[in-house]
């Protein structure tokens, strides 16, 4: 078991700790829409996917056990979680079996705030918690030992920003993202992803128990929709545009901002089928979109949602020194000045994907 | 499962997190030689209690499940937990059996500081760590979930301080512990700990396996010894007297001081027997003392080791605005000015009591 040595090779990308204003947890109204969107997908999936052996759940020693991987630090997995083992209890009952107890692993990268999460466990929750600190593209539990494995806008966080070939720190100097326009900033990014999922799909065939059902949710691009496109990409441009003012005013350094690159990758349907096919530890028993409504942020919470998510990277490359406050009210103020952030003739969206995946037998 | 219920109504005492010069990492050396001094005692107790169903582990849904409860931030926690696989090990090798994969769990109170116990995990670890959140005065796990349950010196601080049957707050207002003087406050003291203690067991009884072992290090006093007495004793004579000092000065107030107790139990090893014994879910299979060599503690290693240890209470109980530094400087000096500390004729040892528990089949 190499747990701990592949860990060390992997980033953190933790979401924004605590519960203040510019946490992750008072920044995640748009996963918790994604989240309730998934939530019937989610139950029927259990209802009509999850193989029960009768004779394993008689045994005391067989709890259920439940993992959420990156998971953050609430409140959506925590409501993730609740709708998971409300659909497995009704799954028992309609087997006239008897409700197991159920254990739940709550995983994230070592530098989340798991102090914050343990806090804000529910006070009703009918499960033992645990939190597993790691990366999820590394082993994390005893082979055949989870019934559920469940993770959510997770994967377009690469391990590590894809290596140039050459030496250049600066590949991709002309953005801070894989914008989809480079075809050869994206075969690196997407290279990225295909050896991430590998790794991730490998560690997790081990995991799970024969008849378990995993549960992806990820953003993902329509075809021939380049990530620039997209809202997300919109706000990326954003922030782009802020460090390239900040750099020009000399604030910050000009070569560190066109060697920074945010390591997401979001993938097409197609690609990530694709992906999932050529690993061959997994089959995919249902795949559907999620409902994807209209956005109805306001630039606060626009810009407060950007910040939770990647003010992380941002100090990570940048130092402790950098002023993200100021970078921030710059991408606000800039947000105010566009008043095109809601067309959605101009943005596109992505699309949402809930995947079910068994193994392969 | 009520667990969270029942963890509500206890109190959390966390050693002091971080690992900064007074928290708990920096400032358990004492515990430290005394976990040395178990290690032969729990290897043996391995090799000769713990019953290993062959069959159960040649099922790969059947790790080897180890927790570590009141395990605080590290180091020392990571040392017992080494211990205890490598016994295991040899257990498994000298029945010729593979070794399965072990899981550990690592368990405090909700507020310990689980961030800095992730960050410090060994990177040379053989183990899949998880973290579990709550009091040990209630259920942690599912039913029959774990093989090796060890505990040590955790089981004095009780889940909280007893209540006096009238409605006075200061019922033991000339002292800051359970001196053992009066037998009225060592009575309420020894209910408390009875209380809890049939609490702990209950839980741990569900939670270990068929021919599991449980592995208790307590502090215990030598029969007719009473707590005031001891080294440990005085070091909250000198805590006490320094907060009535404060008192004197206006600096605290003196009803604050009267009605503070520090929730900590210290009983004989005849205690703990009778304890056991009526609760009825264990048997003792083995019961020693450790060795407790004289103690080469500096006076600011002494200081630092109490500091570390009831900083939280003190914070709890007087309000985050009271001057900690001050206190612990204060008890600094007065240490130097008594001549007497390390003087064994006058100050007596605890025993380190090593219990090895199974569960009544």
């Amino acid at each position: 078991m190499a747990e701990q040595e592949s860990n060390a090779l992997v980033e953190a990308h933790p979401m924004n700790g605590g519960d203040g204003p510019n946490s992750y947890a008072q920044n995640s109204t748009v996963q918790k829409r994604d989240m309730e969107a998934a939530k019937e997908m989610i139950s029927e999936a259990i209802s009509k996917h999850l193989d029960i052996d009768p004779n394993s759940f008689s045994n005391p020693s067989q709890p259920f056990r439940i993992a959420d991987l990156g998971c953050s630090i609430g409140p959506n997995t925590f409501f993730a979680v609740q709708n998971i083992i409300e659909a497995a209890e009704s799954k028992f009952k309609s087997i006239k079996q008897k409700s197991p107890q159920f254990q739940v692993f709550f995983n994230d990268h070592v530098e989340n705030d798991f102090n914050t999460l343990f806090r804000s466990l529910p006070s009703t929750r009918k499960y033992f918690a645990t939190g597993v600190p790691g990366s999820f593209y590394a082993p994390l539990f005893p082979n055949s030992s989870l019934h559920i494995i469940h993770l959510s806008f997770a994967l377009h966080w690469l391990s590590t920003v894809p290596k140039d070939h050459g030496n250049s720190l600066c590949w991709n100097k002309e953005s801070i993202y894989c914008t989809g326009k480079s075809k050869e900033v994206a075969d690196a990014y997407f290279g990225q992803f295909k050896r991430d999922m590998d790794l991730f799909l490998n560690a997790r065939a081990e995991e799970i128990v024969s008849g378990g059902l995993m549960c992806l949710i990820m953003y993902a691009l329509p075809n021939r929709v380049k990530f620039s496109d997209t809202l997300a990409g919109y706000s990326f441009e954003l922030l782009g545009d802020c460090l390239k003012d900040m750099a020009k005013r000399g604030v910050i350094s000009e070569e560190k901002v066109e060697s920074f690159n945010i390591p997401q990758y979001i993938p097409t349907m197609n690609e990530v089928k694709e992906v999932i096919k050529q690993n061959q530890r997994f089959r995919i028993v249902s795949i559907g979109t999620l409902e994807n409504p209209s956005s109805v942020l306001t630039d606060q919470m626009f810009v407060g949602h950007l910040r939770a998510i990647v003010e992380g990277v941002i100090k990570n490359h940048f130092g402790d020194e950098m002023d993200t406050d100021e970078l921030f009210s710059l991408c606000l103020g800039k947000l105010r000045e566009s008043c095109h952030l809601f067309d959605d003739e101009k943005y596109l969206k992505n699309i949402n994907l809930c995947i079910f995946l068994k193994t392969q037998e």
